[in-house]
């Protein structure tokens, strides 16, 4: 276990992917949940999406939200876009990292954004132009990374093609998102093994779902394959409770918990992110499935 | 990830550990938990434990289902005691196979069994005479392996001591038991990494709760680091939904989940064990925390 890192960076999501299958919340809820998280003591927080306000009701607010982002200058806001379009909407409120998502599977990007997998490769290099206009840096996302929900599971040639294409694009960052909270500990770790050579020393990330209760075992697998830059998002918000199958991201108390006891600093306080989730549960009105949040910290002598 | 066995074998513990702080539920439904637990392929159960009926009333009628597993011909049954006189009823009613629990901690030893953790260590011999006597075997689980409830952190030397004590007086298996769910995967490979050098070729398992979120996560480290002998329960049954903290044993669904994509085989059926999941939650009246019991398998394609 001596090849585990000093330090992993969290990145909290819950503004973005944990919010936005829940019933749209006021943006003075949002703030209230905003303030939490960055109370944390968290650097990098995903604030919210430039995507179809009809698609996605629950963050249909993002350039009301992005405006009151200036007050938390410590923190690095990041928005995901779908398209060129999402990410001039994102620049121009004034966001300087921008998250797009390139689904590897074909079904699932159909699904998701109307178009091949192929197809959103090919906006890449427009998305970076964009970006890289205005002083900005893209993060691609490459969800779907070990299976899709229609396709089952993706080829890594996939993945390693797309993860080929955005480096020859440019881009500032990479990451791999287990979508629909499948992925395993072997599997994360055969998969980063593949990607890693192949990108030189571009940041590389990785998201993970616990539908499947293996999250944070995935987690810890992509950090002892090298990964150092996790999403997470308080209470494990994402995902909602009456939808069977659906699940949340990894809970980000639980995850610093692990790290901790593991001997790997992040930003992130634990109490704080407890408190982050309870606001969580508060705005959303409804249980989380943060195991920290219901059982607290161990004893720690 | 080479260095992983071919091979998990399972204990499922449901019946014992996932029933014991449940309302006491009639014999029958146990026995219909049983027959859907063997179907699952499973080869070793923990059926129940020979303890105080006013303590473990959910466990009273040991006696009765230990009468009926004769039946169940391909499986070796355990049960759990917690006192020489545990071990004679034990036996009595049938069992060959004896769970002896000592407490590393000793407030945790005395809040369970009313004495020290030495005291339960000098009882070892005594319960092995018995059960060797009568052709069984005993494995003595080692409780709060890593933290005590009220103690804090348990000094891994404590374990290590029970550890020897234990094969000295000849036991025939070990296993180092996180009670209170608070273990993590680098603490797991820690201790095992200490214990597996003083046991020889004694069998050592590991028995996680899911508690802190990390339960699986620990599990694969436990595997990683050599261990081959995992307990889990059906529907991660075991823990109150109504008690603050308290939560199950890993999900033996998620387990086997998590297995069968690393690669690894074990003898319970998947689609079993969430059928099985399924019994334990009518039985019990209440959801469960497995995460496959909601979400299902992923497509395997």
């Amino acid at each position: 276990m001596s090849d585990l890192p000093a330090k992993v960076d969290i990145r909290e999501v819950s503004l973005r992917d944990g919010l936005q299958i829940e019933q749209p919340i006021p943006l003075s809820a949002k703030l209230e949940l905003l303030e939490a998280v960055v109370a944390t003591g968290v650097r990098e927080v995903e604030a919210t999406a430039f995507v179809s306000p009809s698609k996605v009701p629950a963050l249909a607010d993002a350039a009301e939200l992005a405006a009151e982002l200036g007050r938390f200058d410590q923190v690095e806001f990041s928005a995901l876009v779908a398209s060129p379009n999402g990410a001039k909407r994102a620049i121009a409120a004034g966001l300087r990292s921008i998250e797009y998502v390139v689904s590897a599977a074909d079904s699932h990007s159909r699904a998701n954004v109307g178009r091949s997998s192929m197809e959103s490769v090919a906006a890449i290099p427009d998305i970076v132009a964009i970006a890289h206009d205005s002083g900005a840096t893209v993060e691609v996302i490459i969800a779907t990374a070990w299976d899709c929900p229609f396709d089952g599971p993706t080829p890594p040639q996939r993945v390693l093609e797309i993860v080929d294409s955005a480096v020859d694009f440019g881009v500032d960052r990479l990451a791999i998102a287990d979508t629909i909270g499948t992925a395993t500990p072997r599997r994360v770790s055969d998969l980063v093994a593949q990607v890693r050579p192949r990108i030189g020393d571009l940041p590389l990330g990785a998201h993970f779902h616990n539908t499947r209760g293996a999250g944070l075992a995935s987690a810890y697998a992509a950090v002892q394959a090298g990964i150092t830059r996790l999403d997470a998002s308080v209470g494990g918000l994402g995902g909602c409770p009456f939808a069977p199958g659906a699940s949340g991201n990894i809970a980000t108390e639980d995850l610093v918990y692990l790290l901790r006891d593991s001997g790997i600093d992040c930003d992130v306080d634990l109490q704080g992110a407890i408190a982050a989730a309870e606001v969580a549960r508060t705005v959303v009105g409804h249980d989380l499935p943060s195991a920290l949040l219901r059982a607290g910290d161990r004893i720690i002598g």
